[in-house]
């Protein structure tokens, strides 16, 4: 049982796909309630959702998390739940769930979601977020363990997505965009573990090393741990994202500056 | 009585006016719960907020289904309250509402919303979705029955939109744009039962008839039955509005290919 | 005690943070319900978001105002709960809250944010919506009392905005854009109490005083009183922005036309 779905897509909130989902999780589940983490993940940017979802779940109440981005939908991609020790994610298994899995704690186990009970009367073949995910998810809220939804499958199968390369070398760090806020602001692989000190040549523009954005004055850069444990690059008052030119994948070298 | 509203209109987002609208629902019927379809339909597109709406309540619970796309707001334009076999429908007479009343089984009654006591105390000139259509759902979904709102008026004087012409011949489907979702998939008038058969001629394309998009192979378009029961053409993993620089009402043939 | 909980922040749409805060709020109120402002206020543009909170609480059930736009965040400024007559107001000392403190009755008392067991264990330095805001905000919608959350402050130490210069002399209206709608309507910082009547000269544009939009040709200019209260111009079925070519800060003159 589970008062709260959160609720990820790139169905945009243009359409009426998001009430669509949300209708059907009420007409099975009228007392659950929705977060709606996103639903303006670029369209079908599976690591994008992933680490939105991943960097979100620590912070909400236990929930059934139902994401959706799915390129695959209608192939014979695999539709999955996965409990992990607070909470359980419904959604393809194309990589976008695991992260999310890791971060309440790890993949307990995984169920293929394939019984048609809980599933819309039709299933369509473009739309499996109204038609079967969301019934999964609102199913599984009222109380429906994840083995009445289907077969188990062995977690290390899962699809995962592949891991964003960090090197971390004497006054050099090389890592990766991982994504970029509505600020600009630019959030690296690289973990605020290895945050450097003093000044940084990032590119080739030299930033500050500091705990937030006024650290540094108005325009200039700042490498600083973010809300998320990542190391990230902002500029004070502006974009980072302008300024630098970057975008999640870019790989960044940043070096220490004595 | 109604546990939930639906609320569609082209407020966006960036505005406190859809805040506004839920804050009068929410001391009128403080119990009742918000599902919002859109809010981002193109300011006064009054078909395609129609559209959305009648492809999305299928999926909504019994509800009052609040929508508010009105460019006559302030002038003798009727509010009307339209009572279906499953939920009623409240907003603007200018043909918004008809098309979610026949998807609801057909309108059955209509009533204009004229009654000063279930509206707010101040009448602005031009917003009606605070302070006469949101009152009126709050109201209607505590249980006031249609006929206290305002005088009873004939279903066939409602504004209706006109329909989009859609001709079948042999070997040749003419027909229009009814919209385009954030993945550039373009949904056209026609509905799945004249689904075409094998290759089409798409304008000056070649597309293959399809169940989902991976049945063509990436960049290649599809023409398939969507989600909504209607004719679609898309661009696996890319976007056909872009591809063939198609709008909304633009007229579109397709040619069966031999 | 308060049933709700309004959200205003910069956050934006396309990332986990507004989710964030909701979760953290569900956590510590879980039957407290979300009203969503906007969290689409320009990124740390406080005078927008100010605006449009204090223009949209009128309208609010007596709740908890959590509002935040912190381009200082992690810095010396101040956190803080005002106290109005209808609810409390959430959000960072920069000149946010005072406009809704004032449009719901004026400031009552006003504390400092500082004691930590109303916080998150971990306080981020660039994410206190998250870590201190919310669960300040969910903390207070329980009936914790606002002088348990840290010391009271003088009400005029308060940070104010400047207010935006409005003169009025014969025939003349010297003015400034406050904000502009999603439809391009233009609001001013004059108050629907100093309306002008007839013909109107509006930069080098003639405008007609009216009511509502299609009291002129479609096209046109119309002045009249906004829905909150405000003077404003729009083009009727157009955008008044688009054909002036003004954004909110601007000094506009009205010129009465004889």
């Amino acid at each position: 049982m589970a008062d709260w779905i959160s609720f990820t897509t790139d169905y945009g909130l243009d359409d009426g796909f998001v009430a669509a989902c949300a209708g059907v999780i009420a007409g099975i589940a009228p007392t659950v309630r929705i977060i709606h983490v996103t639903h303006l993940v670029p369209p079908q940017d599976v690591r994008r959702a992933a680490t939105v979802l991943a960097q979100t779940v620590p912070y909400l109440p236990p929930a059934v998390h139902l994401a959706v981005v799915d390129p695959g939908v209608g192939t014979e991609r695999r539709a999955v739940v996965i409990e992990t020790g607070r909470g359980l994610l419904v959604g393809p298994d194309n990589g976008l769930l695991v992260p999310a899995a890791e971060a309440l704690g790890g993949v307990r186990t995984a169920h293929q979601l394939t019984e048609p009970r809980y599933r819309l009367p039709t299933l369509s073949a473009t739309f499996h977020g109204r038609d079967l995910f969301a019934p999964a998810a609102a199913h599984l809220a009222t109380g429906v363990p994840p083995d009445a939804l289907g077969p188990a499958i062995d977690p290390a199968g899962l699809i995962r997505l592949p891991t964003p390369t960090t090197v971390v070398a004497e006054g050099k760090l090389t890592t990766e965009v991982l994504s970029v806020d509505r600020f600009g602001n630019l959030q690296l692989a690289a973990t605020a573990e290895v945050m450097p000190t003093g000044r940084v040549l990032i590119g080739d523009q030299e930033a500050v090393a500091g705990r937030t954005f006024a650290d540094v004055p108005a325009g200039a850069l700042v490498v600083y741990p973010d809300s998320a444990g990542q190391l990230a690059v902002a500029v004070n008052g502006g974009s980072a994202a302008a300024l630098l030119g970057w975008s999640p994948g870019d790989v960044v070298v940043l070096r220490a500056i004595r």
